[in-house]
């Protein structure tokens, strides 16, 4: 049985997600149910992970459908459509939440004809979303394992793994399905600042599986390969465009270190994370909190007011990347971008 | 005036220090009057910085040589050798520490005849250790000032400011300097993980200087490069060998990204921190403890028993580097390092 980081509850049309905020000291389940309340928990990261809020924002237009109020099918599908775009304001950068919020519209649109036909179709659609995110996770670690070999140790960054996604995970699980595949795999954990999900979600999730993992700080991974201690880089990425992949504040800094060092550097996700009508500076990156930098659990760690500059997200040149990993193959720039467009 | 970060009581014979893991929450001095309060201020980074700790190591073969209850010359030398030898242990990386230890203890050799010579001298040498260094910092910083231009942005990394020295600053010294020369010049700081000096000392001490600072994850530095924000790179160093610079972990991660986008890589750092005799290999990294990634002022940010690499240096090779500036000058690599030894 593979877990789930969210799921839809079918009794109380609610939605169940694993609170990441808590790990790793505490694996907690909460329940949304309304839209505000979903909003809220991808804001702040209880829910995180491009294929995660894909997700999240699918069953985020069925609970919307079920707590409606209103009389008609045409009134609904305004409201689904005005929290459609709520959800995907939460977070701009990640292609796959507003690919699946639209995915769940255009299907109600194109199938439903009544409320309670509305009601039933998002409901569907957005399960279909989260089953298939397994189903194509799975597919791409088994074309990404072929890359890896039996000894390897592989650097990641932030959190690409089950946590990330419905389940399984992208770049960490290519590194799982690897392991299936009996070869012998380390993993070296970047803490990700400021929000380190490397130290609180991927080493937690790979000691549950047993597979062997290092913490380091993101700025050791460049003494660590200068070392020759790192074989292949795998990160996950938010949105891909022709000439960028947008991933993690930090990927782009370790896409140069492997370039330096001659390490293969390997991008995992799923085809839904191509964005074929943007360029690199089409995107906006998310800037957060400046107080993510200056205070930790409420601990101060830099003068109150210091001004900071705390984007959430980089941009990394198609020419550092030796491939990207898909479920519909693994595709190494310059790739054609038309064979990734679903 | 210039702050002083660790000074001398000629009345109460102990030694004063800035208690830096209390920044930027509180600005408070202690007070050493033991080798051993000496060694555990050193070792939990109370005090911080190559320059800081080497007159520090100095101050404390005073300290030693006034409480020491030896009853003749010889007794005496062999306890503060002794003592030396404690001192050096705290830290092994940086080598303005034994640097300034030895100094104190060859100069007692040469001059010092009797007990009460001892003591005086020691007194004397560690404090004109502790005065030299300031004036060589604004020497050393005149020079580097020269390489900034009107309007540069300049990163660094950790603190290589007046609080990881007697006063006034190495790379930090170099800004002021050429603030004080007219300059307008803005630094972005990194936070420096795990031990936040950036966020904590570096935004500190340049807020309190009105230089206008940006703070930053360690792993938005190549993203900011990239996109342009950043004019020259300016670090300090714990240890020159001919091959390579010991600094703070990140700052070969910061070197490769600087050569990436042709920014000029500068290290300031007095000659003494020169090691003429050593080559990168045989140059022992210090380890620190693993709960510094795993916990964050008792709040847990990992697993409890997450295996961690925690490095507190890293090695830079001096082909990355564009200049050494010292007070002696300038150095090009590859450049003479005989012209840099003392």
């Amino acid at each position: 049985m593979v877990l789930r980081t969210i799921d839809w509850d079918s009794e109380k049309n609610t939605i169940h997600l694993v609170d990441q905020t808590l790990l790793p000291a505490e694996y907690k389940t909460i329940e949304c149910s309304t839209v505000d309340s979903l909003c809220e928990a991808i804001k702040t990261l209880r829910v995180r992970g491009a294929p995660a809020i894909g997700a999240a924002g699918a069953y985020g237009i069925a609970l919307a459908a079920h707590k409606s109020k209103a009389s008609t099918a045409l009134e609904l599908l305004d409201e689904l459509e005005s929290k459609a775009a709520q959800i995907k304001s939460t977070r701009p950068t990640a292609s796959n939440l507003s690919f699946s919020v639209e995915r769940v519209i255009n299907t109600i649109k194109s199938v439903a004809a009544t409320k309670a036909d509305i009601i039933d179709v998002a409901t569907e659609e957005a399960q279909l979303i989260a089953d298939e995110d397994i189903i194509i996770n799975k597919k791409l670690s088994k074309r990404g394992a072929e890359l890896l070999e039996d000894g390897d140790t592989v650097m990641t960054h932030c959190n690409a793994g089950r946590l990330a996604c419905v389940g399984w995970g992208t770049a960490l699980g290519v590194v799982r399905s690897a392991v299936e595949d009996g070869k012998e795999i380390r993993v070296v954990a970047c803490e990700t600042r400021p929000l380190h999900q490397g130290s609180r979600i991927t080493t937690y999730e790979l000691m549950e599986d047993k597979i062997p993992v290092t913490l380091i700080t993101d700025s050791t991974a460049g003494y660590m390969m200068r070392r020759g201690l790192v074989d292949k880089v795998i990160v996950g990425a938010d949105r891909i465009t022709e000439d960028a992949v947008f991933n993690k504040i930090g990927t782009y800094t370790h896409s140069v270190l492997a370039k330096e060092h001659d390490i293969p550097f390997y991008v995992a996700a799923p085809a839904s994370t191509v964005d074929c009508k943007h360029s690199e500076d089409e995107i906006t990156i998310e800037e957060r909190d400046p107080d993510e930098l200056r205070y930790f659990k409420g601990s101060q760690v830099a003068p109150y007011n210091v001004p900071v500059y705390n984007p959430a997200f980089d941009a990394t040149p198609m020419e550092n990347i030796t491939a990207v990993i898909t479920e519909k193959g693994v595709f190494q720039p310059p790739f054609l971008i038309e064979e990734l467009i679903i």
